[in-house]
Protein backbone atom coordinates (compact mmCIF):
# COMPACT_ATOMS: atom_id res chain seq x y z
CA UNK A 1 0.00 0.00 0.00
CA UNK A 2 1.42 3.15 -1.53
CA UNK A 3 0.35 6.72 -0.65
CA UNK A 4 1.10 10.43 -2.10
CA UNK A 5 0.09 12.74 0.34
CA UNK A 6 -1.05 16.12 -1.05
CA UNK A 7 -1.23 18.51 1.97
CA UNK A 8 1.02 19.45 5.02
CA UNK A 9 -2.11 20.59 7.59
CA UNK A 10 -3.90 19.09 10.25
CA UNK A 11 -6.01 16.80 8.04
CA UNK A 12 -2.88 15.83 6.17
CA UNK A 13 -0.51 15.11 9.31
CA UNK A 14 -3.25 12.79 11.31
CA UNK A 15 -3.81 10.94 7.91
CA UNK A 16 -0.18 10.53 6.77
CA UNK A 17 0.82 8.92 10.73
CA UNK A 18 -1.85 6.57 10.63
CA UNK A 19 -0.97 5.29 7.30
CA UNK A 20 2.48 5.17 8.41
CA UNK A 21 1.51 3.59 11.90
CA UNK A 22 -0.69 0.84 9.75
CA UNK A 23 2.24 -0.48 7.73
CA UNK A 24 1.36 1.81 4.46
CA UNK A 25 4.40 3.45 3.02
CA UNK A 26 4.12 7.15 2.61
CA UNK A 27 5.50 7.78 -0.73
CA UNK A 28 5.73 11.68 -0.69
CA UNK A 29 4.03 14.33 1.04
CA UNK A 30 3.24 17.68 -1.08
CA UNK A 31 2.65 21.13 -0.04
CA UNK A 32 3.29 24.21 -1.93
CA UNK A 33 5.67 25.35 1.19
CA UNK A 34 8.46 23.00 0.37
CA UNK A 35 9.35 23.65 4.04
CA UNK A 36 5.68 22.16 5.25
CA UNK A 37 6.08 19.25 2.71
CA UNK A 38 9.33 18.55 4.21
CA UNK A 39 8.42 18.78 8.12
CA UNK A 40 5.94 16.07 7.65
CA UNK A 41 7.79 13.99 4.75
CA UNK A 42 10.43 13.74 7.23
CA UNK A 43 8.28 12.69 10.45
CA UNK A 44 6.75 9.56 7.62
CA UNK A 45 9.88 8.68 6.07
CA UNK A 46 7.89 10.45 2.66
CA UNK A 47 9.67 12.49 -0.26
CA UNK A 48 8.95 16.28 0.64
CA UNK A 49 7.87 17.90 -3.05
CA UNK A 50 6.60 20.95 -3.99
CA UNK A 51 5.80 20.71 -7.94
CA UNK A 52 2.48 18.59 -8.60
CA UNK A 53 4.21 17.63 -11.48
CA UNK A 54 6.65 15.29 -9.62
CA UNK A 55 4.10 13.56 -8.42
CA UNK A 56 5.04 9.62 -8.60
CA UNK A 57 2.01 7.87 -10.68
CA UNK A 58 2.58 4.63 -9.12
CA UNK A 59 1.02 5.18 -5.64
CA UNK A 60 -2.17 3.27 -4.74
CA UNK A 61 -3.98 6.18 -3.39
CA UNK A 62 -3.47 10.02 -3.61
CA UNK A 63 -5.12 11.89 -0.64
CA UNK A 64 -5.98 15.19 -0.88
CA UNK A 65 -6.32 17.27 2.16
CA UNK A 66 -5.74 21.06 0.95
CA UNK A 67 -8.11 23.89 1.10
CA UNK A 68 -11.13 23.53 -0.87
CA UNK A 69 -10.91 25.88 -3.14
CA UNK A 70 -7.34 24.38 -3.91
CA UNK A 71 -9.16 20.76 -4.77
CA UNK A 72 -9.67 21.57 -8.41
CA UNK A 73 -6.01 22.25 -9.22
CA UNK A 74 -5.10 19.41 -7.44
CA UNK A 75 -7.27 17.42 -9.43
CA UNK A 76 -6.34 18.35 -12.55
CA UNK A 77 -2.35 18.17 -11.95
CA UNK A 78 -3.07 14.49 -10.73
CA UNK A 79 -5.23 13.86 -13.93
CA UNK A 80 -3.06 10.80 -15.44
CA UNK A 81 -2.46 9.20 -12.02
CA UNK A 82 -3.69 4.86 -11.78
CA UNK A 83 -4.63 4.82 -8.11
CA UNK A 84 -7.23 6.15 -6.26
CA UNK A 85 -7.40 9.85 -5.62
CA UNK A 86 -9.67 11.11 -2.49
CA UNK A 87 -10.34 14.48 -1.51
CA UNK A 88 -10.97 14.82 2.50
CA UNK A 89 -13.36 18.06 2.29
CA UNK A 90 -17.17 17.75 4.09
CA UNK A 91 -18.05 20.46 2.10
CA UNK A 92 -16.60 19.41 -1.46
CA UNK A 93 -18.91 17.52 -3.97
CA UNK A 94 -17.63 14.08 -5.40
CA UNK A 95 -18.55 15.89 -8.87
CA UNK A 96 -15.30 17.97 -8.11
CA UNK A 97 -13.70 14.91 -9.92
CA UNK A 98 -16.10 14.48 -12.59
CA UNK A 99 -14.29 15.65 -16.18
CA UNK A 100 -10.96 13.74 -14.57
CA UNK A 101 -11.02 9.89 -16.36
CA UNK A 102 -9.51 8.94 -12.47
CA UNK A 103 -10.49 6.41 -9.76
CA UNK A 104 -12.04 8.76 -7.44
CA UNK A 105 -13.57 9.09 -4.03
CA UNK A 106 -14.27 10.66 -0.48
CA UNK A 107 -12.54 9.77 2.72
CA UNK A 108 -13.77 12.40 5.17
CA UNK A 109 -12.87 12.01 8.51
CA UNK A 110 -15.56 13.81 10.87
CA UNK A 111 -13.32 14.28 13.78
CA UNK A 112 -11.33 17.69 14.86
CA UNK A 113 -7.31 17.63 14.13
CA UNK A 114 -4.96 19.73 15.59
CA UNK A 115 -1.23 19.31 15.26
CA UNK A 116 -0.50 19.69 19.18
CA UNK A 117 -2.59 16.99 19.95
CA UNK A 118 -2.16 13.36 19.64
CA UNK A 119 -5.56 11.45 18.66
CA UNK A 120 -6.18 7.83 18.33
CA UNK A 121 -7.48 7.15 14.20
CA UNK A 122 -10.07 4.32 15.89
CA UNK A 123 -12.23 7.09 17.08
CA UNK A 124 -12.41 9.11 14.17
CA UNK A 125 -15.18 8.31 11.63
CA UNK A 126 -15.01 8.04 7.92
CA UNK A 127 -17.30 9.04 5.69
CA UNK A 128 -16.46 7.35 2.10
CA UNK A 129 -18.10 7.65 -1.01
CA UNK A 130 -16.88 7.09 -4.35
CA UNK A 131 -17.31 6.74 -8.52
CA UNK A 132 -18.06 2.94 -8.86
CA UNK A 133 -18.38 0.20 -6.79
CA UNK A 134 -15.26 -1.07 -7.56
CA UNK A 135 -13.20 2.04 -6.25
CA UNK A 136 -15.86 2.31 -3.17
CA UNK A 137 -14.99 -1.35 -1.80
CA UNK A 138 -10.98 -0.62 -2.46
CA UNK A 139 -11.57 2.61 -0.66
CA UNK A 140 -13.36 0.89 2.47
CA UNK A 141 -10.48 -1.68 2.78
CA UNK A 142 -8.43 1.10 3.20
CA UNK A 143 -10.38 3.29 5.03
CA UNK A 144 -11.12 0.16 7.42
CA UNK A 145 -7.33 -0.13 7.98
CA UNK A 146 -6.92 3.28 9.36
CA UNK A 147 -10.82 2.82 11.81
CA UNK A 148 -13.46 0.66 12.36
CA UNK A 149 -15.67 3.69 11.95
CA UNK A 150 -16.19 3.42 8.14
CA UNK A 151 -19.99 4.93 6.55
CA UNK A 152 -20.99 5.15 3.28
CA UNK A 153 -22.17 8.65 2.85
CA UNK A 154 -23.24 10.95 -0.30
CA UNK A 155 -22.25 14.31 -1.61
CA UNK A 156 -25.37 15.80 0.17
CA UNK A 157 -25.20 13.98 3.59
CA UNK A 158 -21.34 14.80 3.99
CA UNK A 159 -22.78 18.29 3.29
CA UNK A 160 -25.11 17.79 6.21
CA UNK A 161 -22.93 15.95 8.39
CA UNK A 162 -20.03 18.90 8.04
CA UNK A 163 -23.06 21.50 9.09
CA UNK A 164 -23.90 20.00 12.15
CA UNK A 165 -20.20 19.26 12.87
CA UNK A 166 -20.15 22.93 13.08
CA UNK A 167 -22.48 23.08 15.53
CA UNK A 168 -21.27 20.38 17.89
CA UNK A 169 -17.73 21.16 17.38
CA UNK A 170 -17.08 24.76 16.15
CA UNK A 171 -19.81 26.28 17.77
CA UNK A 172 -19.79 24.45 21.19
CA UNK A 173 -15.91 25.60 20.90
CA UNK A 174 -17.03 28.83 21.04
CA UNK A 175 -19.37 28.58 23.72
CA UNK A 176 -16.48 27.15 26.07
CA UNK A 177 -14.52 30.47 24.77
CA UNK A 178 -17.53 32.41 25.96
CA UNK A 179 -17.47 30.34 29.19
CA UNK A 180 -13.73 31.36 29.72
CA UNK A 181 -14.43 35.04 28.80
CA UNK A 182 -17.31 35.03 31.71
CA UNK A 183 -14.47 33.49 34.07
CA UNK A 184 -11.52 35.54 33.25
CA UNK A 185 -13.24 39.18 34.05
CA UNK A 186 -14.52 37.81 36.78
CA UNK A 187 -10.64 36.48 37.77
CA UNK A 188 -12.16 32.77 37.76
CA UNK A 189 -9.51 29.80 35.89
CA UNK A 190 -11.39 28.17 33.19
CA UNK A 191 -9.45 24.90 35.21
CA UNK A 192 -12.43 24.64 37.29
CA UNK A 193 -14.78 24.56 34.62
CA UNK A 194 -12.96 21.73 32.54
CA UNK A 195 -14.71 18.61 34.80
CA UNK A 196 -18.04 19.94 33.35
CA UNK A 197 -17.20 20.13 30.00
CA UNK A 198 -16.42 16.18 29.58
CA UNK A 199 -18.90 15.29 31.58
CA UNK A 200 -21.47 17.16 29.59
CA UNK A 201 -19.68 15.20 26.42
CA UNK A 202 -19.91 12.09 27.81
CA UNK A 203 -23.72 12.24 28.68
CA UNK A 204 -24.86 12.08 25.21
CA UNK A 205 -23.03 8.78 24.38
CA UNK A 206 -25.05 6.94 25.72
CA UNK A 207 -27.85 9.01 25.20
CA UNK A 208 -29.78 11.92 22.99
CA UNK A 209 -28.67 15.48 23.83
CA UNK A 210 -32.17 16.52 24.55
CA UNK A 211 -33.06 13.20 26.46
CA UNK A 212 -30.31 15.01 29.10
CA UNK A 213 -30.99 18.44 28.81
CA UNK A 214 -30.66 20.68 32.06
CA UNK A 215 -30.31 24.30 32.90
CA UNK A 216 -32.56 27.33 34.24
CA UNK A 217 -34.30 27.52 30.51
CA UNK A 218 -35.65 23.82 29.97
CA UNK A 219 -37.25 24.68 33.65
CA UNK A 220 -38.97 27.55 33.21
CA UNK A 221 -36.43 28.91 35.61
CA UNK A 222 -37.14 32.65 35.27
CA UNK A 223 -36.33 34.10 37.78
CA UNK A 224 -32.40 32.62 37.60
CA UNK A 225 -32.40 33.42 33.90
CA UNK A 226 -33.48 37.55 35.21
CA UNK A 227 -30.31 37.51 37.51
CA UNK A 228 -27.59 35.42 34.63
CA UNK A 229 -29.12 38.73 32.17
CA UNK A 230 -28.44 41.10 34.79
CA UNK A 231 -24.70 39.64 35.22
CA UNK A 232 -24.51 39.58 31.52
CA UNK A 233 -25.33 43.78 31.55
CA UNK A 234 -22.02 44.70 30.20
CA UNK A 235 -21.98 42.06 28.06
CA UNK A 236 -24.61 42.78 25.42
CA UNK A 237 -23.23 39.90 23.03
CA UNK A 238 -23.41 37.36 25.37
CA UNK A 239 -26.50 38.67 27.08
CA UNK A 240 -27.56 38.46 22.89
CA UNK A 241 -26.66 34.51 23.02
CA UNK A 242 -28.43 33.61 26.43
CA UNK A 243 -31.48 35.03 25.07
CA UNK A 244 -31.37 33.08 21.41
CA UNK A 245 -30.60 29.72 22.97
CA UNK A 246 -32.73 30.44 26.15
CA UNK A 247 -35.36 30.84 23.79
CA UNK A 248 -34.56 27.68 21.47
CA UNK A 249 -34.17 25.75 24.39
CA UNK A 250 -37.66 26.37 25.47
CA UNK A 251 -38.67 25.98 22.08
CA UNK A 252 -37.70 22.43 21.80
CA UNK A 253 -39.00 20.49 24.98
CA UNK B 1 -19.21 11.47 59.91
CA UNK B 2 -23.27 11.48 60.14
CA UNK B 3 -25.09 13.08 57.16
CA UNK B 4 -28.39 14.13 56.80
CA UNK B 5 -29.60 14.75 53.37
CA UNK B 6 -32.51 17.07 52.62
CA UNK B 7 -33.97 16.48 49.11
CA UNK B 8 -34.05 13.53 46.25
CA UNK B 9 -33.09 14.48 43.60
CA UNK B 10 -30.20 14.03 41.10
CA UNK B 11 -27.90 16.12 43.27
CA UNK B 12 -28.76 14.85 46.75
CA UNK B 13 -28.90 10.88 44.89
CA UNK B 14 -25.08 11.81 43.61
CA UNK B 15 -24.02 13.07 47.05
CA UNK B 16 -25.48 10.72 49.11
CA UNK B 17 -24.01 7.86 46.76
CA UNK B 18 -20.54 9.56 47.34
CA UNK B 19 -20.95 9.98 50.85
CA UNK B 20 -21.90 6.58 51.60
CA UNK B 21 -18.77 5.27 49.66
CA UNK B 22 -16.28 7.44 51.37
CA UNK B 23 -17.35 5.94 55.03
CA UNK B 24 -19.94 8.41 55.92
CA UNK B 25 -23.00 7.23 57.84
CA UNK B 26 -26.52 8.60 56.06
CA UNK B 27 -28.83 8.84 58.82
CA UNK B 28 -32.11 10.08 57.09
CA UNK B 29 -33.57 11.48 53.29
CA UNK B 30 -36.03 14.02 53.25
CA UNK B 31 -38.33 14.42 50.30
CA UNK B 32 -41.98 15.97 50.02
CA UNK B 33 -42.72 13.40 48.49
CA UNK B 34 -42.43 9.79 50.92
CA UNK B 35 -41.67 7.25 47.94
CA UNK B 36 -38.90 9.35 46.36
CA UNK B 37 -37.31 9.54 49.80
CA UNK B 38 -37.90 5.97 50.55
CA UNK B 39 -36.08 5.50 47.32
CA UNK B 40 -32.76 6.87 48.19
CA UNK B 41 -32.90 6.24 51.35
CA UNK B 42 -33.03 1.98 50.56
CA UNK B 43 -29.86 2.55 48.64
CA UNK B 44 -27.98 4.46 50.97
CA UNK B 45 -29.55 2.62 54.19
CA UNK B 46 -30.83 5.71 55.42
CA UNK B 47 -34.31 6.39 57.34
CA UNK B 48 -36.88 7.81 54.51
CA UNK B 49 -38.77 11.22 56.05
CA UNK B 50 -41.08 13.43 54.52
CA UNK B 51 -41.66 15.55 57.31
CA UNK B 52 -38.91 17.96 58.28
CA UNK B 53 -39.68 17.91 62.23
CA UNK B 54 -38.40 14.99 62.15
CA UNK B 55 -35.48 15.56 61.20
CA UNK B 56 -32.16 14.08 63.69
CA UNK B 57 -30.65 17.19 65.27
CA UNK B 58 -27.61 14.89 66.12
CA UNK B 59 -26.02 14.68 62.49
CA UNK B 60 -22.90 16.23 61.44
CA UNK B 61 -23.94 17.69 58.24
CA UNK B 62 -27.35 18.62 56.87
CA UNK B 63 -27.32 18.77 52.95
CA UNK B 64 -29.61 20.92 51.36
CA UNK B 65 -30.03 19.54 47.70
CA UNK B 66 -33.74 21.67 46.83
CA UNK B 67 -34.77 23.61 44.34
CA UNK B 68 -33.67 26.75 45.04
CA UNK B 69 -36.85 28.39 46.01
CA UNK B 70 -37.50 25.70 48.56
CA UNK B 71 -34.22 26.39 50.54
CA UNK B 72 -35.44 29.22 52.44
CA UNK B 73 -38.26 26.87 54.09
CA UNK B 74 -35.57 24.07 55.06
CA UNK B 75 -33.21 26.88 56.68
CA UNK B 76 -36.27 27.63 59.00
CA UNK B 77 -37.38 24.49 59.81
CA UNK B 78 -33.81 23.20 60.33
CA UNK B 79 -32.92 26.28 63.01
CA UNK B 80 -32.61 23.72 66.04
CA UNK B 81 -29.67 21.62 64.48
CA UNK B 82 -25.57 21.49 65.42
CA UNK B 83 -23.54 20.33 62.75
CA UNK B 84 -22.99 22.36 59.52
CA UNK B 85 -25.58 23.77 57.59
CA UNK B 86 -24.88 23.86 53.81
CA UNK B 87 -27.02 24.32 50.41
CA UNK B 88 -25.90 23.11 46.89
CA UNK B 89 -26.79 26.04 44.89
CA UNK B 90 -24.57 27.95 42.64
CA UNK B 91 -27.31 30.74 42.41
CA UNK B 92 -28.35 31.31 45.86
CA UNK B 93 -26.41 33.75 48.38
CA UNK B 94 -24.99 32.68 51.55
CA UNK B 95 -27.59 35.29 52.63
CA UNK B 96 -30.68 32.64 53.02
CA UNK B 97 -28.70 31.78 56.22
CA UNK B 98 -28.38 35.21 57.25
CA UNK B 99 -30.81 35.05 60.10
CA UNK B 100 -30.44 31.52 61.51
CA UNK B 101 -27.94 30.70 64.19
CA UNK B 102 -26.77 27.39 62.42
CA UNK B 103 -23.20 26.44 61.36
CA UNK B 104 -24.07 27.23 57.54
CA UNK B 105 -21.71 27.15 54.61
CA UNK B 106 -22.13 26.39 51.17
CA UNK B 107 -21.17 22.87 49.08
CA UNK B 108 -21.67 23.40 45.82
CA UNK B 109 -20.74 20.87 42.81
CA UNK B 110 -19.82 22.39 39.37
CA UNK B 111 -20.82 19.64 37.54
CA UNK B 112 -23.85 18.10 35.74
CA UNK B 113 -26.03 15.55 37.29
CA UNK B 114 -28.31 12.87 35.88
CA UNK B 115 -29.58 9.61 37.75
CA UNK B 116 -29.09 7.30 35.38
CA UNK B 117 -25.35 8.23 34.40
CA UNK B 118 -22.98 7.04 37.61
CA UNK B 119 -20.12 9.27 37.59
CA UNK B 120 -17.32 9.27 39.29
CA UNK B 121 -16.89 12.32 42.33
CA UNK B 122 -13.02 12.63 42.09
CA UNK B 123 -14.67 14.66 38.60
CA UNK B 124 -16.48 16.89 40.53
CA UNK B 125 -15.79 20.25 41.41
CA UNK B 126 -16.98 21.34 44.99
CA UNK B 127 -17.37 24.74 45.85
CA UNK B 128 -17.12 25.89 49.61
CA UNK B 129 -17.90 29.16 51.14
CA UNK B 130 -19.33 29.35 55.12
CA UNK B 131 -20.00 31.34 58.21
CA UNK B 132 -16.87 31.56 59.53
CA UNK B 133 -13.19 30.49 59.35
CA UNK B 134 -14.11 27.36 61.67
CA UNK B 135 -17.18 26.39 59.75
CA UNK B 136 -15.47 26.84 56.18
CA UNK B 137 -12.15 24.47 57.74
CA UNK B 138 -14.63 22.03 58.72
CA UNK B 139 -16.54 21.84 55.01
CA UNK B 140 -13.35 21.83 53.73
CA UNK B 141 -12.31 18.71 55.34
CA UNK B 142 -16.10 17.09 54.42
CA UNK B 143 -15.56 18.23 50.99
CA UNK B 144 -12.05 16.71 50.64
CA UNK B 145 -13.51 13.44 51.61
CA UNK B 146 -15.54 13.55 48.71
CA UNK B 147 -12.97 15.07 45.95
CA UNK B 148 -9.73 16.54 45.20
CA UNK B 149 -11.01 19.26 43.66
CA UNK B 150 -12.18 21.88 46.63
CA UNK B 151 -12.60 25.71 45.61
CA UNK B 152 -13.03 28.46 47.70
CA UNK B 153 -15.67 30.77 46.27
CA UNK B 154 -17.99 33.35 47.57
CA UNK B 155 -21.44 33.56 46.34
CA UNK B 156 -20.95 36.36 43.94
CA UNK B 157 -18.38 33.97 42.49
CA UNK B 158 -20.47 31.60 42.68
CA UNK B 159 -23.56 33.33 40.37
CA UNK B 160 -20.67 33.64 38.07
CA UNK B 161 -19.53 30.16 37.81
CA UNK B 162 -22.65 29.31 37.60
CA UNK B 163 -23.43 31.60 35.11
CA UNK B 164 -20.49 30.40 32.67
CA UNK B 165 -21.61 26.39 33.17
CA UNK B 166 -24.98 27.42 31.59
CA UNK B 167 -22.87 27.94 28.88
CA UNK B 168 -20.70 25.51 28.74
CA UNK B 169 -22.94 22.84 30.00
CA UNK B 170 -26.63 23.54 28.98
CA UNK B 171 -26.24 25.73 25.95
CA UNK B 172 -23.30 23.02 24.71
CA UNK B 173 -25.91 20.18 25.11
CA UNK B 174 -28.92 22.32 23.51
CA UNK B 175 -26.22 22.60 20.62
CA UNK B 176 -25.73 18.86 20.37
CA UNK B 177 -29.22 18.86 20.51
CA UNK B 178 -29.37 21.30 17.57
CA UNK B 179 -26.92 18.95 15.42
CA UNK B 180 -29.13 16.07 16.26
CA UNK B 181 -32.23 17.80 15.09
CA UNK B 182 -29.87 18.97 11.40
CA UNK B 183 -28.99 14.66 10.72
CA UNK B 184 -32.27 13.40 12.25
CA UNK B 185 -34.07 15.65 9.48
CA UNK B 186 -31.71 13.83 7.11
CA UNK B 187 -32.10 10.44 8.21
CA UNK B 188 -28.57 10.51 9.90
CA UNK B 189 -27.81 8.74 12.85
CA UNK B 190 -26.54 11.22 16.21
CA UNK B 191 -24.05 8.09 16.88
CA UNK B 192 -21.35 9.18 13.90
CA UNK B 193 -21.27 12.71 15.55
CA UNK B 194 -20.22 11.26 18.73
CA UNK B 195 -16.08 10.84 18.32
CA UNK B 196 -16.39 14.74 17.38
CA UNK B 197 -17.93 15.42 20.98
CA UNK B 198 -15.49 13.40 22.68
CA UNK B 199 -12.75 14.63 21.30
CA UNK B 200 -13.63 18.61 21.08
CA UNK B 201 -14.37 18.47 25.16
CA UNK B 202 -10.68 16.67 25.20
CA UNK B 203 -8.95 19.47 23.20
CA UNK B 204 -9.84 21.65 26.22
CA UNK B 205 -8.39 19.73 28.95
CA UNK B 206 -5.04 21.09 27.83
CA UNK B 207 -5.79 24.44 26.28
CA UNK B 208 -7.65 27.41 26.06
CA UNK B 209 -10.36 27.16 23.59
CA UNK B 210 -10.17 30.13 21.72
CA UNK B 211 -7.02 28.84 20.99
CA UNK B 212 -8.09 25.79 19.14
CA UNK B 213 -10.95 27.26 17.40
CA UNK B 214 -12.03 25.78 14.08
CA UNK B 215 -14.63 26.20 11.37
CA UNK B 216 -16.01 28.64 8.67
CA UNK B 217 -16.22 31.57 10.79
CA UNK B 218 -12.89 31.48 11.94
CA UNK B 219 -11.21 31.23 8.34
CA UNK B 220 -13.85 33.58 7.60
CA UNK B 221 -14.90 30.61 4.64
CA UNK B 222 -17.95 32.73 3.16
CA UNK B 223 -18.70 30.51 0.64
CA UNK B 224 -18.97 27.53 2.96
CA UNK B 225 -20.77 29.83 5.32
CA UNK B 226 -23.52 31.22 2.52
CA UNK B 227 -23.85 27.11 1.64
CA UNK B 228 -24.66 26.38 5.25
CA UNK B 229 -27.26 29.19 5.57
CA UNK B 230 -28.98 27.65 2.59
CA UNK B 231 -28.68 24.61 3.97
CA UNK B 232 -30.43 25.52 7.03
CA UNK B 233 -33.49 27.26 5.00
CA UNK B 234 -36.21 25.71 6.29
CA UNK B 235 -34.83 25.80 9.85
CA UNK B 236 -35.22 29.83 10.34
CA UNK B 237 -34.18 29.33 13.98
CA UNK B 238 -31.24 27.28 13.47
CA UNK B 239 -30.43 29.36 10.78
CA UNK B 240 -30.62 32.56 13.59
CA UNK B 241 -28.56 31.02 15.44
CA UNK B 242 -26.05 29.98 13.27
CA UNK B 243 -25.31 33.50 11.62
CA UNK B 244 -25.69 34.98 15.88
CA UNK B 245 -22.26 32.50 16.94
CA UNK B 246 -20.75 32.85 13.42
CA UNK B 247 -21.02 36.45 14.08
CA UNK B 248 -19.85 36.08 17.27
CA UNK B 249 -16.55 33.79 16.32
CA UNK B 250 -15.75 36.06 13.36
CA UNK B 251 -15.74 39.38 16.54
CA UNK B 252 -13.27 37.81 19.02
CA UNK B 253 -10.45 36.49 17.22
Amino acid sequence: MKVVCIGSGNVATHFSNAFKANGAELMQVWSKNQNHAAELAKATGAMPISDLKKIDPTADLYLIAVKDDAIPEVVEALNAVQGIVAHTSGATDINVFAESGMNFGVLYPLQTFSKQKALDFKNVPLCIEAKDQETLDALKSIARMLSPLVYEVNSEKRRILHLSAVFACNFVNHLYALSNDILAKNDLDFEILRPLIMETAEKVQDAFPADVQTGPAIRNDEQTIVKHKELLKDMPELKDIYETLSKSIKKTH
